[in-house]
């Protein structure tokens, strides 16, 4: 087994319009996200995925300039890159697809390249379970770690599917409102344990701006959200987090509930960069000392003396 | 100035129903459930409130056997109490107003007793900004922190007496959506530094399940919300979140940041229990361990190894 991280998701081009401005045709999908975000531990990363003959050359130089292996990206001749347009309410929780053209996605076969069957780490982005489930098995040996993102339009239109794949994998990373929705519980806590018997030993919920939880059998972390003083474009954030999750344990090399905690912290704090800015700009220049900064942050935010928790204080 | 916490505030009867089941005129009221989690830290507390003459024997013994002073608590002769009637939604942060009676609320002039004119804390609870005001007017000197909690009722009708009452205050207490009415800002952090404007230097903005945060000049501090299995009644949740803050406080009888960090740990434990049962039956029972208890688990909840942070992994 070799020390990668292996990354299967959409490339993709988005147009996207928030009450605080638009962007048209710029680069998106949940393996650039991720890679780029990952891309930070500066660790070994490979995506698997697909593109059209109109994929800006650019793109390609910005992503590989990461250190991210691009061999599994299949380029189809004469194809169009997977589109995707959509628009946020005043409130940026809320957001209507305009427009989806899977184009080059609709027929998509992963092929994962020879020298990337057996990662560390594999990372399923959100996108077709059946894609998630064909790359998962053409891996020749089991990676230590399996993380699986997903969505509601996967649960709702080919859960049969996606369950066998939340079967096969060793953490679920899912929102709030969606872990809710694939285990039919009333509280994130139900819905964490009901997903453990899935299959998942590990389960992330995210919750935007109000953080992200992990649960496994005994203990349960709670990651505040780095509260930015504007958000500009959410597009992206989740993709963001899992990669940044993924990077930082495959940098540690230890997939222990203790070193997963301190990855949420990470994942938190890089997801707060990608939704300053519109689409992947904010994590093209990331400084370390930037990261470094919200992370100190983030860990100040929920620190204090734990000296003055006293029992004899009641 | 003596070691007391001087609370006015509402004491009620409550009709309440939420999916999870009814109660009829049970005993609620921002003061009383303020009261009864305050009275956890075994602390000298004095209520100031009005009661009709129906107000059950009962519930004043319940009270009082907390140790909580009821000399400010004018009865009104032939006067019924307070009265309220809410329905909650299956989405319990939803809640509609089905009656409300003020009854002997509607003329109430505040008296605090000769003996409670010196309180080192003064919590000003939920209610018009008039009776607030009559009551900071009756200090006989400026207690040492005062401490306001209000609701959007108030900022919609009352507006200007309210900014008169928080002018004068150390600490404002409100919930998130409030927050940003009061201010018009976008994010919390912005409607914490216009607050501070008005002269509170702190400010703690409510996000019920998501938990709330402490904010002054220079510190952010973030207390998650105890995840709790199931809620029954949410009524006085917020009552019992800044009750249980200002009798930390008054028990320690320090009121730096540090310490209300703290505080806003014991407030969410505290808060997590009031919610579990109706009305303020939880808050009658609770017994050392389990608050203890529940406090550590928050402790851990957001604890990591922090050696694990380290420049060098970015």
């Amino acid at each position: 087994m070799s020390n990668k991280l292996l990354v299967v998701g959409t490339m993709a081009y988005d147009s996207i319009e928030t009450p605080y401005g638009k962007a048209e045709n710029i680069l998106g999908g949940a393996a650039t996200y991720i890679g780029l975000a990952a891309s930070n531990f500066r660790i070994n990363i490979g995506i698997v995925s697909v593109i059209g003959e109109d994929f800006n050359l650019e793109y390609i130089e910005l992503i590989t300039k990461r250190k991210i292996d691009l061999t599994g990206v299949e380029e189809i001749k004469g194809g169009k890159t997977f589109f995707w347009k959509g628009r946020y309410h005043e409130n940026l929780n809320i957001r209507d697809t305009i427009e989806t053209k899977l184009n080059v996605l609709e027929n998509f076969v992963p092929k994962v390249p020879l020298n990337w069957k057996t990662p560390k780490i594999l990372l399923l982005g959100n996108l077709h379970p059946e894609v998630q489930l064909s790359a998962l098995n053409q891996m020749n040996e089991r990676p230590e770690l399996i993380i699986l993102d997903s969505m509601n339009f996967w649960i709702d239109n080919f859960r049969e599917t996606l369950d066998k794949v939340i079967n096969r994998v060793d953490v679920l990373c899912i929102n709030d409102e969606e872990a809710l929705e694939l285990t039919k519980q009333k509280t994130l806590i139900g819905a964490a344990n009901e997903i453990q018997k899935y299959g998942p030993k590990y389960v992330i919920i995210k919750k935007g701006e109000h953080g992200a939880m992990l649960f496994n059998k005994e203990n349960i972390f709670f990651a505040p959200a780095f509260p930015v003083k504007s958000i500009k474009d959410p597009t992206g954030a989740g993709d963001c987090f899992v990669g940044s999750f993924a990077g930082y344990l495959m940098k540690i090399n230890k997939f222990s509930f203790e070193k997963m905690k301190v990855g949420l912290i990470y994942a938190s704090a890089l997801a707060s960069f990608s939704v300053e800015e519109f689409g992947t700009q904010a994590l093209q220049s990331l400084s370390k000392n930037k990261i470094h900064n919200r992370i100190n942050y983030l860990k100040d935010l929920t620190s204090f003396d734990s000296k003055l928790i006293n029992f004899d204080i009641l």
